[in-house]
């Protein structure tokens, strides 16, 4: 049997936070469906839901259990899915909620963070061959002793793409308030450019690095099974970006794009003795205390001690810092530094695995602005370089400038691709708003 | 293996409304687990949520789907159970949520007023030998399809006595915002007493003549499962009524209590053609819309016509009106009159089915104080007659002390009955607040 082409359509809290934005929702579902395509729809809680529903929850125990608090927050998805189910009926669109018990998303036990163990095809199959579009409750799950759980931070997306995977969706159009992947951030970068194209693995980089419209897990199961994933905005319409499998023509850009996350601390441990095993003392109690370090450095000195430097999200750094504390006397640390006033800045893109030159390139535009970089780690397809945080707005635009990110895709497009789907260029994600908004972290759901 | 005793206590939407009184509620609940009892408790949505949810819904649709309603208000359970559980926790007590679909609370397709087919005690007993307080989420439960559904007005009610039902449990308690069941409505009697006891039977005719302490469902549930029932006060803590089966002590007694409806409105339809199967054409298009017609009285008159009048709940005067004026011409109808200034006054007790003169009684006591009866019902425990809504309380009154009903219960305890659990006097339910609540339907969940 011809099967019609499918679309997994996920829509987050902002766009689903009121009737009236749901309504617009709905019309962009009515549109593919009409259009010939069968439609899933995944669903986040009503913006605002959630956090006053963790509020109840604070009110209720200060440490509630997270198997209770898993109960408590699906409920804002299933109010989200009966409402839109309510709404595309209305329309004419013929529409059932399906929460995710109901969908068989099994998971692990581990409540408020579960992973998914598996997802029931068949539970989607018949409805969608009578037409009717299934609208999905995002973030939940149920644990093998019938538990409600949920995925985590950015769970929705995760549950978009792993029922596109399961269902071998044509495309997981994830919708947000941005309408694509930029090459910078165009707050920061006005010449920054909407990539058509995206890889798998530079949307890992770039989430990574500090651009959050998508979630690590969803790209990452994204790819995993292969699933095209399309970032739209339910606002303005438009084509979005699509991240996909690496394509031969990707690598022949150096840079895809520059990134920044503002959102790190940097500590300093002085004069630690130098001895084996000196960095496994260091970093076991931050990791027992649930603290993720990202970047590492640790010079030798001549004396037989050594610098450790790493850096530590933000909100963790007066955490670290005690754990630090407690842990200098048996560490023989001399001297513990700290900086919340950095940026990292990143460059990304999947031609750097074939091409040399980029961070020549990269330390050459900061140093001609007179921006010092403290710390660099790298990648296989990208280079971070932490700097002041007064120079990271400065330090985009060299770097955007620098690896030519604002040119149009031309006639420079690669041999043997065609060009409606060659990209010459790709890049980062940003809000194409308000500056202010560029760098904060975006809410997971 | 000796099993200590279980009770389900259910807390309806006015004692779970805020997080300060589910604290509450858990001090009820640790109370009777503390003193080694097992504990079910079952909780309805916090007062005021599945107004807000039905608001929602009705910006979404003018007409929501049933199944999507369902999937909706399910939600504010949801809600209370996972709260209430953290409260319970954090309060030192072991206490874990169930669902509908958790609990295997199997009901028929009926959204939006299900019925339940079954029950799982199985998913029930592992936690409850754990010493584990499950907290169950009323009102909701799975069709076979995997569908939520939900049981109707009164619904909480209904889940708590299913499950004290299914677990054989020692008693029900039915927490509310009375302190049990009265003899009359104390805003309009003031010497009307708390019973101690009242049978199932009883309790059914009040409910079904204008007391709303509990649902009808839950006390047929009830009285059909032999589940020994307690309405209780949240607030004002105390031993409440007991309601159980007939026992030969209540026959003793004439009437157990007055009840007062002033919820109906009559329709009078003049000169309407006398033959057979008028009334079949009658009352056929008002149940096709859903029109619940309660007494129906006819008079032959002498010209080969005939006056039929009948009540119906004053919210759907309107809507019969409508219905009646449309089938009057094919039904011959001459005349309609309606009167929504009624009220429909009950004496109930089982001691009728062996005493006569109970009707003379109410008759000449009513005659007494001037008051005229424009329809009379009866049934095997009641008798119902309809007066102007104006002598209401003064009827009540009347009846009240006619039945001798503010006596408290005395040496003159029948012969062959424990005095402690003797009932000499019992009757109807009311809210001991301000009078103009006295009358109003409770919201039933």
């Amino acid at each position: 049997m011809k099967r019609r082409p499918l679309i997994v359509q996920k829509f987050g809290g902002t766009s689903v936070g009121t009737i009236e934005r749901m309504q617009n929702v709905a019309r962009l579902v009515a549109g593919e469906y009409r259009s010939g395509h069968d439609v899933v729809v995944v669903a986040s809680a009503m913006a605002g839901e959630t956090n006053r529903l963790i509020e109840l929850a604070h009110l209720a125990s200060p440490d509630p259990e997270p198997r209770e608090l898993d109960c408590l927050l699906t409920t804002g998805e299933q109010v989200s899915v009966a409402l839109l189910s309510m709404i595309l009926n209305q329309m004419g669109i013929p529409a059932r909620s399906i929460l995710g018990f109901q969908m068989g998303m099994h998971t692990d036990t581990a409540h408020t963070k579960a992973r998914i163990v598996a997802l029931d095809r068949a539970r989607f199959e018949a409805s969608i061959d009578e037409r009717i579009v299934l609208v999905a409750a995002g973030f939940q799950g149920i644990a093998p002793d019938g538990h409600l759980t949920t995925l985590g931070r950015g769970g929705s997306d995760t549950t978009a793409v792993a029922i596109a995977a399961e269902l071998d969706a044509d495309f997981c159009d994830i919708y947000t308030d941005v309408d694509g992947v930029y090459t910078a951030d165009p707050n920061v970068c006005p010449d920054a450019r909407r990539l058509e194209r995206i890889s798998y693995e530079e949307m890992l980089e770039l989430a990574s690095t500090g651009a959050k419209v998508l979630q690590i897990r969803s790209v990452e199961l994204g790819m995993k099974y292969n699933v095209p994933l399309r970032v739209r905005s339910s606002f303005s319409g438009g084509p979005g970006t699509l991240v996909v499998k690496e394509e031969a023509a990707m690598e022949d850009v150096l840079v895809a794009g520059v990134a920044c996350d503002k959102n790190e601390a940097k500590i300093s441990l002085r004069a630690v003795a130098d001895r084996p095993g000196m960095a496994a003392l260091i970093f076991t109690p931050l990791a027992e205390a649930n603290i993720v370090v990202d970047m590492i450095i640790q010079n030798v000195a001549l004396d037989g001690t050594t610098d450790v430097t790493f850096t530590v999200p933000r909100t963790d750094l007066k955490q670290a810092l005690a754990v630090m504390n407690r842990a200098s006397s048996a560490l023989g640390i001399q001297r513990i530094e700290s900086d919340d006033r950095i940026a990292k800045i990143s460059v990304v893109g999947v031609g750097m695995r074939s091409h040399a030159g980029v961070a020549t390139t990269m330390f050459r535009a900061l140093s001609d602005e007179g921006i010092n970089i403290q710390m660099i780690s790298t990648s296989e397809i990208k280079i971070s370089g932490v700097i002041e945080a007064k120079d990271a707005d400065r330090a985009q635009r060299a770097l955007h400038a620098a690896f030519g990110l604002a040119r149009a895709p031309s006639a420079s497009t690669p041999r043997g691709t065609k060009p409606k789907t060659a990209v010459a260029k790709k890049g980062t994600v940003a809000k194409p708003k308000r500056g202010s908004t560029a760098t904060k972290r975006k809410r997971a759901r």
